[in-house]
């Protein structure tokens, strides 16, 4: 079976889900919706995938040298599922119209969690959401402590989490938002959505979060001190981490001292956009103290660590795997996802 | 012939012109040198670059995993030239060792212009550089000034060029420097150094410059006003601007409203580390007030710029090609370099 998969939203997250379907031999991307023709969708064009938008800009995009193959109804008409990688709320709005189309669909961690039939991450509870009708795949945050909290729970049992998020304020081709310089309460009452967010996926985890919105647009970062159950070493720590699929850990050894230092070397290795689907830990941050309790900081990728959940979602709504660890691997596969660097 | 080329200095410019040279069929990448056994020299390494290091540090690179193919002294008498990306300086400290091996050097900006025969530019002075010894490929900065001014000299005639350099405090991966909220006059007093070393290429022009640094890393920006011999319209600029090699042209309706839309841009089309060699002109700064006064702004890639200049001027020291536009135009398909877009 080939699922025949639209886009509604062709952003940050939008466009790099297109490149990954691309990339699947069980995935057909039958076109994606633009609402203006920017650059963006230039580049789409002139790569050959169908775009669509709203009828009354079709011929916006004309003058733009754009042909549309149609307005975004036409689009979901062509469809088996959609992906709505629409800005956050704008999903919901959407929903009907998915409905009236008799589609599945997949949402982003922007939406709320009650919008659909059930919270994702490949990880945790792929096999949960075998031939859901509408799935929400998690915000990049909460897929990053979901990886991490997962591999943990399942290794040695976790007791509790307590995390700090320093967000970045805006994405790097963002310029009006802020801040620019100031450090920021997200919100200032606690706890942040994440810590409940996270419970979506992994319900019976004591946890709670507060973030912090920080002048940076490349990364987020995550402090996290965690609560085993077990007495463990830094070492078992890092042989969990290391053995975990979309978890990779860098050491300062080799220069790893900063989000900066993860993105030079995605853009050194080659990635398209530098994107970073992994996890990516810096190692000597795993630190164990009274036997029980463990502290680690990572970074969190937010323009592309969902992409590979969205097409792992895709297949887990089709069942065209029914082991989770299946299609991490088709996905991880075909996205040249690492299971250990270098 | 191919040309035996080492590379002494494996930073942001280094890494990249080995990239370049990989890419070359008259040129061959003997090695690189590092000095630290960091995730850039891992990477080299495992892609089967042959490293080599200070004969002091070999054995941190074999701790690493990084087996050295020799010191930096060996590095050198297996080459016919060696391209110096050391940091700022420390070229003319290399250059006697150099001479000690006989071998051609290229240089980077940062060195002194009259450390070497020559300085260059492909576009303006490549058959001035045909068979000389020691050449200095000029600055990101210097660069783009030179493909701007070239072109508009030969097409238009230039009475005098006022420009405003606002330069990015620190390159991506720099952790250390700054600033981070301030704007810095680069230096206080007038002019900046880029008028003097764009004369190094152009002699005759008349030119004067002012360089601020800003709390950027990821682009220059110029702010350029120029005096032109015969009067224009913005299109004749246009025109000329878009015929010119190295220069792009893009639009504010196609969104290219900031340095960042050029950076995502470049991710998106899929260049490696996003590199932007050629100038990015925002189009619609193009504007001519009476009749001959000139005004545009642009964008400098200062990691990537320089990278197709090194290339040239190892074709102009062997006399691989003697006349400058063929070696541009195969410099360009290697490259991938765009002579416009869409």
């Amino acid at each position: 079976m080939v699922v025949n998969v639209v886009i509604n939203g062709y952003g940050t997250i939008g466009k790099r889900i297109a490149d990954a379907i691309l990339l699947q031999d069980d995935m057909k991307l039958i076109g994606i919706s633009k609402t203006k023709p920017d650059f963006s969708a230039l580049l789409a064009y002139h790569s050959g995938i169908h775009i669509y938008a709203p009828k009354e800009n079709i011929e916006r995009f004309e003058n733009a040298g754009i042909s549309v193959a149609g307005s975004i109804e036409d689009m979901l008409s062509n469809a088996d599922i959609v992906i709505d990688a629409t800005p956050q709320g704008v999903g919901a709005k959407y929903k009907p119209l998915y409905e009236k189309h008799g589609l599945k669909a997949i949402f982003q961690g922007g939406e709320k969690a009650d919008l659909v039939d059930i919270s994702f991450n490949a990880l945790c509870n792929y096999e949960k959401a075998l031939g859901k009708r509408f799935v929400r795949v998690v915000s990049c945050n909460t897929t990053a402590l979901c990886r991490i909290i997962w591999t943990l729970k399942t290794n040695f049992g976790v007791k509790k989490v307590r995390a700090t998020i320093v967000r970045r304020g805006a994405d790097p081709h963002e310029i009006k938002k802020g801040p620019i310089e100031a450090l920021v309460p997200n919100p200032v009452t606690l706890p942040s959505h994440h810590g409940p967010d996270v419970k979506t996926i992994i319900p019976d985890v004591d946890i709670v979060t507060t973030a912090v919105v920080a002048p940076v647009s490349r990364m987020h970062m995550h402090i996290v001190n965690v609560e085993l159950e077990k007495t463990v070493t830094a070492d078992d720590v890092i042989d969990a981490l290391d053995k975990a699929p979309r978890i990779l850990l860098f050491s300062e050894k080799s220069g790893f001292n900063s989000t900066a230092a993860f993105i030079e070397w995605a853009r050194d290795i080659g990635r398209k956009r530098y994107d970073i689907y992994e996890v990516p830990v810096f190692k000597e941050s795993i630190t164990v103290v009274n036997g029980n309790e463990l502290w680690l900081m990572y970074g969190v990728h937010q323009e592309a660590i969902v992409v590979p959940e969205n097409i792992d979602a895709i297949r887990a709504i089709f069942e065209l795997e029914r082991d989770g660890f299946n299609s991490i691997n088709k996905t991880d596969n075909t996205l040249r996802i690492l299971r250990r660097w270098p």
